[in-house]
């Protein structure tokens, strides 16, 4: 099934369930409110949820309306786990070889996660707010998983098995505030302002084949001001599955439900796939220029990210925000 | 008023309000069930709890009962937002003098924070649960406050006043993990497991003079294996007040209601006062003799954090915890 949160003026929104299609929606008051609601008490309220997706989908819902993605929040508006990885290594290996930095040898066993503020998300299509163009802002296409409860000690097997839903994400950057901040050393802070989720979070099963391995086997599109900068594959160069990347978190502590946790920046070892981050953009120009030339994002920019699946049609709705000066 | 988040088999418990003199408390339910209802409706549901808090407090509430911190989960079981500074520069001087590195000058001005999980908080009674004593098992004793709504761009004094509750917490940090995790440049993650909070938290209000420029002026007393081993003025030396810290996070991003933020070790430069967490007497040993020679806790250790206010009594109750393996 495919769920979204409406903007009600409430800070949670109303829960919706919304066709295969994308087309049409129905809010699933009698059975939820919150989407949080049905993650802490999955068992219970998913296959209320189901019968009525089935219903909509079959065109039998009574009271069925247009599905608008200009209406919604992130389908979790604020979670208590936002835990994003840096689970394409290409990625990773891009940034470093453009500072002439080698990729530590764990690297390639142990995930680089970091700990996401999770109390203000932003809705697929609210305006990205930075206080200043000077901060080098950046977009990053990503997927992202929402889990049930997860205990500490779990195997990426079994971490795996607590995945609920999976949705799109825009983890977007302050790329001049990195340097800075992370020679402090206690990670990034600033320089990760409110992430921006795709219209609707999908249970695995809406995925079909395109899901294995704890990884979403579709291409990930990234388009900067109406030019299309990125068809990254978000599969086989996934270098840790979902599982893994919870797995992670699970190693000193539980993980539980509503948690998100993201793949990081999808990244290709082919340019040619073109990049789901400015900043790979740049990194692949210092390479080959020694510099880059491609700038970071302007106020008034906006940036659209979207899966299709195998049969043509959007899975989740698209990202599609603009950047905007922070009124005030 | 004070509050407490009572276990009732829920994810989120049951709110109850204590007496000032934590003997007595009273069921909320009327009003709210839950800490966060509270926090996202504040100027609605606070003046209902303080007529239910006075009425307790006078001795007239019809249905109050015993007090039981052993109840207790924390005040928020699981928070949208928990960002710990580390406010107390004493503390990161002795760190970094007992491995002969240099404090840069930007962290007397830039506070140093990190973003932590707020998903699955430990009550004040519960067990810190850690899968190997090899990790380097540590307390630190902190104070951390709960926000209302504060947006982005406010300045240290507006961000002072969305302040709406304080408690103590248990920041427990596995030292052994830290270094490995600090050099892959993302920050804590893994080294970082849950944090615990003090049984009641309180509004501003019942501290006092004690709550001042965003300092709470009172003693933090650690108790280790039931030896008094810190006894730390929480006020004059925090480098950074809750309203520097909360305008820290604010500077790209809004604050939103239920965020928790700590203070960080509480420490003060005269070593006689004792150390908040052990690490910090291992930086002192090290410097006064080459190396450390107090150990990490154990197995079956106990912790006790306490802070009383000025006419003796308890303002918090007390944390209280085990050290213990994880079961599995």
């Amino acid at each position: 099934m495919k769920l979204a949160t409406y903007k009600d003026g409430s800070r949670d929104g109303q829960l919706v369930v919304v066709s295969r299609d994308l087309t049409t929606a129905h809010y699933a008051s009698g059975i939820a409110t919150r989407l949080q609601q049905l993650l802490d008490d999955w068992n219970f309220v998913s296959p209320q949820l189901e019968d009525l997706s089935q219903t909509l989908n079959s065109g039998k819902a009574r009271h069925a309306f247009e599905f608008e993605p200009g209406k919604c929040m992130a389908p979790l508006p604020r979670a208590y786990q936002w835990a994003d990885g840096s689970a394409f290594i290409n990625h990773v290996e891009l940034v470093r070889k453009a500072r002439n930095a080698e990729v530590p040898e764990s690297f390639y066993s142990d995930p680089l996660m970091y700990q996401g503020g999770s109390d203000d998300f932003l809705g697929p299509t609210d305006d990205v707010a930075v206080p200043s163009e000077d901060f080098g802002i950046d977009f990053e296409s990503e997927i992202a998983v929402v889990t049930g409860d997860v205990p500490m000690g779990s195997t990426p097997d079994e971490a795996l098995e607590g995945v609920r839903l999976v949705m799109l994400a825009n983890d977007v950057s302050l790329r001049n505030l990195i340097p800075a901040e992370l020679a402090k050393g206690f990670g990034f802070f600033q320089a990760k302002p409110a992430t921006a989720f795709s219209p609707v979070a999908v249970t695995t099963d809406e995925l079909g084949d395109a899901w294995q391995g704890g990884r979403l086997h579709l291409t990930l599109q990234s388009s900067w001001n109406g030019k299309k900068v990125g068809m990254c594959e978000a599969g086989p160069e996934m270098t840790f599955s979902f599982g893994q990347l919870i797995a992670h978190i699970c190693k000193t502590r539980n993980v539980r439900a509503g948690s998100i946790v993201g793949s990081g920046t999808v990244s290709n070892k082919d340019w040619s796939k073109g990049y789901s981050c400015i900043a790979e953009k740049r990194a692949i120009e210092t390479i080959e220029n020694g510099k880059p030339s491609t700038e970071f994002m302007r106020f008034g920019d906006t940036i659209r990210i979207e899966m299709k699946g195998r049969d043509g049609h959007s899975v989740f709705g698209a990202i599609d925000q603009k950047v905007a000066p922070l009124e005030g």
